[in-house]
């Protein structure tokens, strides 16, 4: 077993680096998180076993098959392959058995499609641990998450015999574009969790910061469209079919003119339109990939029943079929105060972290476990890990200062030893 | 009883441009109809004895309350107001007690809204015949066409001893608009009809020629749309109510979008939008005034199934209410062939008139009650009667050449003499 | 002269109640502030004395004209008439000789066009003192307004000897719309003003509370677009002309549909919509009562432009001559520190009256004069007096608890007295 | 070399059959139609020698490139590649030496992009003469058209000596999408034609059968539109950026509804849209293909106008670049009298076939050709010669008879026989 230091999560981080797997599709990864946690001694939950696939968002099987095929060529275990069935992410659990609190975190898995950087002043590139799968990169820091979780895992097998309760580590798929959490926390694994813990790395905070309770959480809802007609010839039969793309058309034009609401933002993103099959036939087909948001969630629902209801008048003004697909959602984040007085007292007070307040800006689905949590009668937080980074998240030379690793596992054990003692 | 000759034309011509009344409002000129025609010794119908009242399209409340004003100050009896009962035009009925055919003749004795000239150079100004209703005009020629009608009714009461069968003559209100033809052919009074004539002056062709079968009559269906939604405070509530203004505008670019269709012409046009409340209001009402065409009934009940469809796709959509009215109505024609021959035998070899070819381009509600007497098993035809115009029709300066309504009554009743020779 | 008590208060507030007038209209109501302030021995300002007249906003010339009209039947003299010179509103200016700051206040003196009530549960109808100008009424309690500012003018002149520097009470035309201040603003009738007070009674404060800092205030642009095409016969001439009504209808497509703003709230209406001539006419024109909000003066200033852009985007597109005309316009609100403690000490801790903290939510253009203040170096407040209304606002039934009258001009005057005590 | 007979047509047709090549980039083609002509003794002209490449529209590159690629593994030459310099299609010429008239003929050389049926009840696949390059397959008839163009030439050889004038036979590149006739009718290759022919197989017409004026042809013109924004982050920065898929969309929503006209036809088509990077992204750029026709040239360049002019404002009130990139012309066809007569004299009098009426509907390059002849004196006909179809054209199982490679041959050649008799 490795020794938890600095260099132990270096040597993880920087082993998922090399391996980046887009939502859905992180099977090497995956199965890399079974194997090192078992080894450790957790039981790990994977596939079914944690998330409820009715309510599984946004996932390509194209992308899952090339996933697959990626695993067996990596030389992943069939039983292993068997294990995940064909689904991503995990859950690590272990029981003192002592009487105590359940203690949850999330660490998410999966990379962004970004084609990393090259140039030697790139850190990763220079040093040999960049992307092996071209197209792909971990620019968002989830393998910085990863390895901090693997880091706690150890924390805790490590000091298992001076801690109570038991302990969820939750390795999430598919949090870019908001679809991995939900199937979890329709599923059970959270029901019984106490005290939940989760955080991101960097978004605006140097190493040596970090912003306990950052505010301005967008809920959102991600929405495809596809509209289907009937095509015909433009020249000699224009009255015939039915016009998708005129449709479609038609919708984005009053997609974008959802009304503002009078008690907080609103956002709406028609962000690809693809329509038509040629120049001189009525096309016959148009799909719209976008998303909508809001200040709260009766916003967001206001703004996500608005927009369904225009693909809805859409359809029957232009004689067309109407299918949507929920691709991806987020909600808003309400922090529990007695958490936000843990980690200000243990980051701030304690570690000597300086803390800072914002706006989060964008939407993250650590949030749907979190209402999860709160709805079942736990508490929970998420807070941002300052992490000075070299260029933004989503970017090809993006790069973060790997110290914040070790101040993230210090944060994430000195919270549970905490909440141990309290219950002792 | 008067002497048919172009004074006694001209006189009742005069009379009744005096007096322009506007669609569905034409009491004075009813009744003096009514009276002139009993006069000759014709059973008169009137109000619900022609008119099929649920058919009825394009009628205000508000103009038909003016025209009864007008009426009762104008000295019309109480005894023909109420037979009248509210409604314009009348249908004279003549039976010479002999075998023969029923002949039906349309007249059309509605106005325009226009103001006329009171220039000295405006012939019916200068003569002192022109309109003593301010802001309307016989700028169509409708005056015209009755006083044929009279002349017509005239010589066959002079006549009736020679004559065999039966004769109709319709006079008909609210053509502009294409609106008054629609409760006469719904009713019963053209089922009997053998043969059936109309006309109109002008049109494109001089004093001395006559266009006998006019092609390029456009079908064309009058709506009225209507949106309701609810109003809310557009800075604190901008996401309450109901946006009708925002629906109805979508609804105009869809509509201007209806598609071509591929076997004929086909027309659009939402002629009056009127949306709104107040600057800071949502508004919750919308309405248009609309008409679509159509080279066929086909092509134009197309249009019309694709207008209706549209607006409920908008109500459904913007989440209001939706009503659309049937304002008027005309279809394409189709002109008899052996009528075309008998017009073409009377007004071109008989008479001398120059026989013209030419595309109406416009639309007419006499072709709704030809449709009617064809679908019974009648003959009809409707033909341009020639008469140099000073102005456009529907212009201020509109003035025709009066020498055209003797040719015009020569026209219908050497028809009528010779259907009822042919017959005997 | 009057003696400043309760009543006299609710003699002035019903005198100009029984005699609204909108904006841009108010000769009756200015003619009486004109005639009654000189009384008390104010020089008073009217007309272009202290409106910049190329900057005014939303005048309409119809209504003008019938409020002169109006002013001559009530018996204004020529000389008032002549005075007024067309224009509205007036500023009371007194110098006490002695040196000291210059205090301004604002009093708004337009009513909104809504018909008053009829009902015996209506006090003022009751009461005899309902509106005698049907389908206006001060529903928006501007008639206390003006009470308030004559009870501090009467105040001011009784206390003469005890003060110091200078007043300006500003009784300001055109609040609706937020049409009348920026003729004020643009003048230099505000430039030597060192401390500025306005207020307004009752928005969602009952009698007995204070607002004293309204947060939420939008900034707000009123705008008219006007389109000109050319008309053309829609049947035989569709491609001829220039459709104004489509450009209008996509236009508004647009216009709700300019995007969100990611710094602050965005608003935008278009709460009216006129366009077309007749139903089988290309329509020629067409013209939009619009708005936009922004949380602050750079966004609204954004959806401004963004609106303007649209409009000349449609006219190219369309082949239309656009105009816009700006027909009102307000900023955000910023109260001075020192002034929010003044009437804090005199309201909340001298007075009793209870605090209350909200957002105001709609739009004001007091604003717009405070702006000018501070940006000349003044200090100025807007605070919401509270008062019991028995409806709300805009609405038949409204009524205000007339004994806010007086704790508005014991806020008003203690504060005069506070900053002239403080200076001496 | 050959003899003229039908298997020598069969031959010819089933080898360009094998081959399909979508339009630019039609190599193999042109190398094939080169040498057999030389081979003939033809002198050709290839590339810019009749090519004006200012002219070229709707040329891919990336198509260009895969047909080069093509040619080069399919042993075409290095001298003819160098002498196609990337350019298809070719002219054969041959001088009598004899004065006459100079005649020409336009045979059209490319496929669609359609996969070949493999359906043993489909004739070419079950003959083994079916597509060699997926995806593509001569669906339209245009290997038949090649066939009857090396026919006549093999025949214009043959008796060389009996004839007068000069002959010029054109192998047209790039006719589907209306491509490839704009860059020939504006080099000057066409301009001393006397005499011009042209036909298509099929449409609509069986073997035996011909139809030698079609009617209806509309003009069209095709455009690719290009919007150009810029991005932002839709969540945080929605103000950001400029949205070129919202301005697509309304560019739609107005191109659609551009008018009708009064004077015939008209169409549009917005045939694709491809807009959009992602889901969160503010879209940056969009890309349409479109189409618009008229019933004439005049009625095709308002529609052109007008479809321009709605970019240009969707761009300006977008605040977006515009492109936008001609890809093709056609435009109506007039038959001269002549040569009407003498195909009919020929086809229906001679050779017995059956002559049909009818409208094409569609659109045809060919119509560019024959304008530029009758603009420089000559004369010129379009005619369709009738083949029994297995199904429609452009679909998987086309074929059609190859007895009508033989009726072909003959009408074009009987033509060219008359007129040179005429002569001497």
């Amino acid at each position: 077993m490795n020794e938890l230091n600095l260099e132990q999560l270096k040597l993880w981080r920087r082993q998922f680096h090399k391996m980046p797997e887009i939502g859905w599709s992180e099977f090497v990864t995956t199965a890399t998180l079974i194997s090192t946690l078992r080894e450790m001694g957790y039981q790990v939950l994977s596939g079914k076993k944690f998330l409820k696939t009715d309510n599984i968002l946004g996932r390509s099987q194209k992308e899952v098959d090339i996933g697959l095929a990626r695993a067996a060529s990596k030389g992943i275990t069939p039983e292993l392959m068997e294990e995940m069935d064909g689904l991503t992410g995990c859950v690590a659990v272990l029981d003192t058995g002592i009487a105590g609190p359940t203690v949850g975190m999330r660490f998410d898995i999966d990379c962004v499609a970004v084609n990393e950087s090259q140039d030697l002043s790139h850190y990763p590139f220079a040093q040999g641990f960049s992307s092996q799968n071209p197209g792909y990169m971990h620019a968002c820091g989830h393998d910085g998450h990863m390895a901090i979780g693997l880091g706690v895992a150890l924390w805790i097998v490590t000091h298992k015999t001076a801690l109570t309760g038991r302990f969820k580590l939750i390795f999430q798929p598919a949090e870019e574009g908001v679809r991995g959490a939900k199937p979890i926390a329709e599923g059970d694994v959270l029901d019984d969790i106490d005290y939940f813990f989760s955080a991101h790395l960097g978004m605006g905070c140097s190493s040596g910061e970090i912003m306990i309770n950052p505010l301005g959480f967008l809920c959102t809802t991600k929405l495809d469209f596809r509209f289907y007609g009937a095509p015909a010839h433009a020249g000699i039969n224009p009255h015939g079919g039915a016009n998708a793309l005129a449709g479609a058309c038609h919708c984005v034009t009053q997609l974008m003119a959802i009304p503002r609401h009078g008690e907080g933002m609103t956002r709406i993103n028609v962000g690809t339109l693809l329509a038509g099959e040629g120049r001189n036939v009525i096309p016959a087909t148009a799909s719209l990939q976008l998303e909508v948001r809001g200040g709260n969630q009766q916003i967001n629902s206001f703004m996500t029943q608005q927009a369904l209801r225009t693909g809805e008048g859409i359809a029957l003004g232009f004689g067309l079929r109407f299918e949507h697909e929920l691709m991806g959602e987020a909600v808003d984040l309400y922090n529990d105060e007695k958490l936000i007085n843990l980690v200000t007292q243990i980051a701030v007070k304690e570690m000597g972290l300086s803390p800072q307040e914002g706006l989060f800006g964008g939407s993250e689905d650590a949030t749907v476990l979190i209402k999860r949590v709160q709805e079942h009668g736990g508490q929970a937080i998420y807070f941002v890990l300052g992490s000075t980074i070299k260029a933004g998240h989503h970017e090809a030379c993006f790069d973060f200062d790997e110290i914040s690793l070790l101040y993230g596992v210090k944060i994430f054990t000195n919270c549970i030893d905490y909440l141990c003692q309290e219950h002792q």
